[in-house]
């Protein structure tokens, strides 16, 4: 630690160390923060720009000259890849110069909030044992925790007891001591008060957040994504429970995996951020409530089959080496409740963390997903549903769909004159297809210059389309193909070109299940507001969570009807909520307290029950009428 | 158990079935119950009377006809030899026909003991899950046990809850769930409130006695006692301690083969009491604190070395699965706080049990061991000591020292005027050494008869000791050598005969060693009292606990000066006060209340740090004046 260099960086928060000094670029990069560069670090292409922070001073090279303006240089803006970091340096990176993924670990809009302690430490220079002073070495600590810091403990973990003999005789007596609920969690030597660090986990089907937390400041050191590995035993939540009910192995390899890579990821927050895993007091944990039932090997069988039932919708404490995550010897891994058996507690965690419950007015929160959850607020108070929105929207089940990685379209505009769609893709790369944003952005542009009706039909008179060699229409993205086939817009009689091979295109497919995917969450919305008596002009604000949700383009979310037309104010994007609630409960007993109460507050309503459930969901499969359109 | 044989046994509580019909000794033999038994069953030594009860017209074989009186016939008294089992039945066994070792088993005052149930069994029918009714399987519990049985539960131990959606499905919602503070400890199928059991453990150096005890009743359904298999790596506390300090895996061998025999002790209990470990909720264990310890894999430096502290003096509830204790999946083990490194939950147990909290007066209660403890109630609290009295009362140190096993002469009187031994051996057996009531009454008898003097040395001119080969005195306990000895007696020049070789005889060392011991002992009560403000006078009660208490003559144990010349009605042995206070706690919660309240009213006193110790301890090695024999 001596000689290291320290970087922070803001406004991610992230700090990491460096053995000598290093070109800045290649110093981010190295950190995990990946930033845009395109010219190969030549300083021609100006998108790494960082600024240094209480450095507005420094030198300035050639290229930098060129490239960025004199107001940019007095603020202290610098291309990364110009510039050596030598001594400590606080970097602050524009959302700009960083990289797609990288947007998607920053997200989700951190609540002020305020820390008060679950797991707190206490230094203790404890009188020596002597004949005639003979209490029991628990007794203590105990007492010179009410004398000195009016702490009660009644409790104290076995194994902690079991190693504290010897902490407490090989260092004088003096030990830090861990206390969370009344129980003592951890004993280190001397003064270890300083550190104290939590891990926060958003559990997702598809993607794992992990956030290392000082439970101290409140502040996030560091946060990692990580793909949830037990993708490859099913794709979606459904495939997942039958996998596991087939025989108990089963069960256990998707717990066993799971625990491994949340392992796997603290161990490598650890590392960068050079803090030891016994300075890790605790674990909180949200997910969906069959992957909260296969983290914590609870079977799954009642999951998957109607009426869909939750074991438990209890918080849960539970010891973190119980479960073999490796973090302090005492320490525990806690668990929000779900709700319901598809309504789990990274939905509590999101309605939480959007502060809904403490709003005035009428409230939508959704986090769109395979299965959309969705939450409503008003004065009957607070019901959720859970719909069936499918993979669609994570370009699963799209012929071109892929996840939202470097190449993948995210944004699309279609020229209302001459159908030419402008595409943007992830990191600037060569298009290789389409993510969950670039479809829902295709299909929305798609209606709004009417190449394809309110049903979803292809309109080919439109002329905008071609014919795949099965004589189905596809509209193509591939902006050179395209323009190619804009000139037969004109022609009288529709003999609409063969479609490329290899173009990237939507095709009637993809419209149904975006069709599907939408009309499911209209009709999740529109029993919501049925139930609660209000229609959609009450709602004060719409949140919308998620990764994804904070990539699509509200404007179109409203085109493709899955929400009425409203005022884009009222929609409200917050990112990774679910993550935040996570970490919410981590850091404040009051919160998580308030979280556990809301938990019983909330109700589930099951949509397939609803009366009117059929009718929403036929009348939701329309795309808008044009003057819906905005 | 169709076809087996019921057979119910008295006073001891023990029933065991038969496959077939069996001889009456040999069906009690082999189910541990120990009947004497002199002539090998030939019916000739009338040993091995018995009761049968609500069958007195029971066939009389010659045999019994020659030995037992009319008186007994027709009161249903036969010899266990003489008789067949051939169906259900009831007997009484007269204390006279137990085996010594039997004795030990079932000694233990039982004081009525009122239930008050800490597992609590439920039998719910429970409405099926549907989807109208989604409510978690938990959730469905918690609010049918809070409104059918006003029990609140808060938490489901999560193997139990991994278990429980199965157990529900497969027995049409029928179940019966075990409720332990708050907490659901087991899942069973149907109903199964009637078989709800514990076990009751005291946890001795020497010996294991543990209790199978009925938790709806109260009542003790079996017995059995075992030695502590730790005992080969050292006799005594200290030398276990040493071993354990030794290296890790020495701490966790004696950790894991005393769980072993616990465990292996409740499988057989239940195998013969026919009840599946499944239906034990929970045990209860006292011990001393090395025993508490090693137990529980705490580690045991500090209670080796001054000021030997005891790492908690906490109550714990330990789930019995961490420990490795095979009993019903949530199932604890509950383990009474210690009071301090020397003073183990054994005594609180046995302060408990003996009940001394609740009454008038002074009172002292003592359990005799090789650490002895001694606790005294008066109107200043309860305070106790832990005194080193040794293992000579156990028998070792002591040249001819044995347990209590069959052939160890346990009764001693000695002729005043001839020195002739009277011996009466364990199961009369030939004499193969001398356990400790034996040696207690050997020596009482030789300061009686004046052949010590109060000093503790022999008194060759009494002429009735003998001289080894080294020259040095002995008093030989073989009637027959004794006699012969007692021949030289009055010839005036004392010519002290050689000894036998193999005599079973008391040398000088001997009566240092049980000098030591209760002068250890001794000192103890005298420290007590001056802290007490009191003298022996004012004791209103003095509790002998302990297998070995219940075996010595209080009448030697004030000839020897253990106590001052006291009525010997206020001396009251009850047997394994321990094993009674483990179960009490067991079976009522109210009592467990009470007992850790105890645990933190009672004091303990530093024997060594008491400014008169060694006053006492000086004084207290002489042997009585005449006059303070009785």
């Amino acid at each position: 630690m001596l000689n290291k260099i320290r970087v922070q960086v803001e406004p991610i928060g992230k700090r990491f160390f460096l053995d000598g000094s290093k070109n800045c670029l290649d110093a981010l990069t190295d950190a995990g923060i990946g930033i845009k560069s395109l010219c190969a670090g030549n300083g021609t292409c100006g998108k790494c720009r960082v600024v240094f922070l209480e450095d507005e001073k420094r030198l300035v090279t050639k290229q930098e000259n060129e490239i960025l303006t004199q107001d940019e240089i007095e603020k202290g803006v610098r291309l990364a890849c110009q510039q050596v970091i030598d001594k400590e340096t606080s970097l602050y990176i524009p959302a700009s110069s960083l990289s797609e993924e990288q947007k998607l670990q920053v997200l989700g809009d951190e609540a002020n909030i305020e820390v008060d302690q679950v797991c707190k430490k206490y230094h203790l220079k404890l009188k020596r044992a002597d004949l005639s002073d003979m209490q029991s070495d628990f007794s203590r600590i105990q007492k010179e925790l009410l004398a000195e810091h009016n702490e009660k403990v009644e409790k104290i973990d076995l194994e902690v007891l079991r190693a504290m003999p010897e902490v407490i005789r090989k260092n004088s007596w003096e030990i830090t001591v861990t206390v969370r609920e009344g129980e003592i969690i951890n004993v280190e030597p001397k003064d270890a008060t300083g550190r104290n660090f939590g891990i926060a986990v958003d559990l997702g089907t598809t993607k794992i957040a992990v956030l290392l937390v000082d439970l101290l400041s409140g502040d996030t050191v560091d946060k990692k994504g990580a793909m949830n590995p037990q993708i490859r035993f099913g794709e979606d939540v459904m495939s997942r429970i039958n996998y596991a009910i087939e025989n108990k192995d089963n069960a256990i390899k998707l717990h066993r995996i799971v625990v491994e890579k949340i392992n796997e990821t603290i161990t490598e927050l650890c590392k960068n951020n050079d803090i030891e895993k016994t300075s890790i007091s605790e674990v909180s944990i949200v997910g969906n409530t069959a992957m909260h039932h296969l983290l914590i090997g609870l079977p799954v069988r009642q999951l998957g089959l109607s009426p869909f039932v939750s074991l438990t919708d209890k918080p849960l404490s539970i010891k973190a080496r119980d479960m073999s995550i490796d973090i302090a010897e005492g320490g525990y891994v806690y668990l929000l409740p779900p709700i319901a058996g598809y309504v789990g507690s990274d939905h509590l965690a999101m309605v939480l963390a959007s502060e809904i419950e403490d709003k005035e007015g009428n409230y939508l929160g959704i986090d769109i997903g395979t299965n959309t959850e969705i939450a409503m607020k008003s004065s009957k108070g607070i019901f959720s549903v859970s719909t069936a929105s499918g993979p669609a929207f994570e370009g699963a089940h799209i012929k071109f769909g892929m996840r939202a990685a470097p190449g993948a379209i995210e944004r699309v505009v279609i020229d209302n004159d001459n159908c030419e769609p402008k595409i943007q893709t992830i990191n600037d790369k060569k298009p290789v297809g389409i993510c969950g944003s670039g479809i829902l952005d295709a299909i929305a542009e798609l209606r709004k210059v009417n190449i394809i009706d309110q049903r979803g039909k292809f309109k080919p008179e439109k002329g905008c389309v071609c014919k795949d060699t099965k004589g189905n229409f596809q509209f193509v993205l591939d902006p050179d193909i395209n323009s190619g086939n804009g000139e037969d817009k004109d022609s009288k009689e529709m003999k609409h070109i063969e479609c490329p091979e290899d173009g990237i295109s939507i095709n009637q497919k993809d419209i149904v299940e975006i069709q599907l995917a939408k009309s499911a969450i209209r009709t999740g919305i529109e029993v919501l507001l049925e139930n609660a008596g209000l229609t959609f002009k009450d709602i004060d604000k719409i949140i919308i969570a998620g990764a994804f949700g904070s990539y699509i383009d509200p404007r179109n979310v409203i085109n493709i009807g899955m929400f009425p037309r409203v005022d884009l104010e009222r929609i409200s994007q917050v990112g990774n909520a679910a993550g935040v609630g996570s970490k919410m409960v981590l850091v404040s007993a009051k919160i998580r307290e308030k979280a556990e109460r809301l938990a019983k507050k909330m109700d589930y309503l099951e949509l397939t029950m609803h009366p009117s459930f059929t009718d929403h969901f036929a009348k939701s499969t329309l795309f808008p009428d044009p003057e819906d359109i905005i």
